[in-house]
């Protein structure tokens, strides 16, 4: 049965032990409200470590005053049952008083990646993405961390600073899980109407057209990003926040599509910001 | 006999080792061209822990491009014989392309402290500071590192990363060692011609008339920070760059002076910047 911990000096104790009986720890750090993109990581690593450990923190240092953070959506209870059926050996639910004490000062920044991208209307996001990463990094040690393709400049920029900071785990990349009608999985899928819902499916479906003219051989990005607006277009409830090609070395903005480049869009439906990528 | 490493991935695999072993293991971060400070940093370290490592780097991050990063004194042979006289068993001597390789992107800062007394006249320089020695700690993945109290604004600004950030050491701060007449010991000393070494006293000098008016009683800042001063105008050749009373737990200035509090100075001797500080 999984164990619940929510004291630091308790997460940092048992992950301790862990290491020192040698066993290999995996994390799955998580906002809750689990949905299957979730549950395949925590199973991934299930399958790949001795323990697993899920941290549930929905981290306010990554929301911007005017964002979501409060109306986030939460049930604890379901998500146990969920992280415990995945094989988690532990839930981490640490509160904000602990995690951000009176007086917090101290922040980590991979520079000029973090205001790129999401990071235009999202300012301080990736700041408190990379922030919280590190602390539950120190606190949990694990051998592996598991981040869904999903969040793709997340998961560049984690990538970026583990490798800068010489920090000792490796970022296993899960694919994005999808519905049946290819709109990607997200916690804030629930915040749709049923309108919106169905116009969110051409998301993907603008993502899945870029694809196939990259496919028949397209490689300027150009015509890729056109083929992608177009299917966008078709509803008027989608507002586009960015839709970009970029290097996946450098998230710059790329003249050519291919391996090693990203297509990225987010959009908005109402006041909900959905993501997702399409990468070759 | 020391063992010197300039490899980061053998390093961390060392230190991997040796904590699979179980063995304790003690960090002094230095920029080396030792002197006692540094060693009973070292003696200190190799008392305390199963195995000292020594890291060796002049840290580019933390100069800025007005500085005196290029002609930074550096003597490896010597350092590598005090180090291992003073019980180290690895020296540490990255260099500046495995630690920042091209496409470098992060930085861990201690948002506020770091822009106060030295990072005035050092803009960059505690940033370069926390992202050098979280690296390190990474790397060398200590029980404990050692820093020299000459360098208060960066054993408060570390000990406050290591604390907001979770990580897994304990930083063990070590009394200034000093010459006969008083001066700090520093590797930037050996910049100082023979009359700006002897006016160089008045540094310490004037932090010890500050001691003996809060001995004696005095609590108002001002009082004590006037007694320092007048010592200071003793000789022409000292330009003050800062003197100040702040608390040391917030490093905001503070009107009275007692337990909780630091007097710091920084002060220029022609184009050498020396600090110097009294806690109580």
């Amino acid at each position: 049965m999984i164990q619940r911990i929510s004291a630091i000096e308790e997460m940092k104790a048992v992950a301790a032990g862990l290491r020192r009986d040698g066993k290999s720890i995996g994390l799955v750090p998580t906002m809750g409200y689990f949905h299957e993109g979730h549950t395949s990581l925590m199973l991934r690593s299930a399958a790949d470590n001795d323990d697993t450990i899920v941290t549930l923190f929905v981290n306010p240092t990554q929301f911007s005053p005017c964002e979501d953070l409060e109306k986030y959506p939460r049930n604890l209870e379901r998500d146990t049952k969920l992280a415990d059926e995945a094989g988690a050996s532990f839930l981490f639910t640490p509160d904000n008083a602990s995690m951000y004490p009176a007086g917090y000062k101290t922040y980590v920044t991979v520079e000029g990646w973090s205001s790129r991208l999401c990071g235009i209307s999202r300012p301080i996001h990736f700041r408190g993405v990379t922030t919280v990463c590190a602390k539950l990094f120190n606190i949990c040690a694990p051998d592996r961390a598991y981040f869904g393709m999903k969040d793709a400049q997340q998961l560049l920029i984690i990538k970026k600073m583990v490798r800068d900071l010489n920090m000792n785990l490796e970022i296993v990349a899960m694919p994005t899980v999808r519905e049946s009608d290819g709109l990607a999985m997200s916690s804030r899928n629930v915040y749709l109407n049923p309108e919106q819902r169905k116009a969110a499916t051409l998301i993907s479906a603008g993502l899945t057209e870029a694809k196939k003219l990259v496919e028949a051989g397209e490689t300027r990005a150009e015509k890729a990003l056109e083929a992608a607006r177009a299917k966008l277009a078709e509803s008027p409830l989608i507002k586009i926040d960015y839709l970009e090609a970029v290097s996946e070395d450098t998230l710059e903005p790329t003249q050519d599509v291919g391996p090693g480049t990203l297509i990225a869009v987010a959009a908005y439906l109402g006041a909900t910001r959905l993501i997702d990528n399409l990468s070759f």
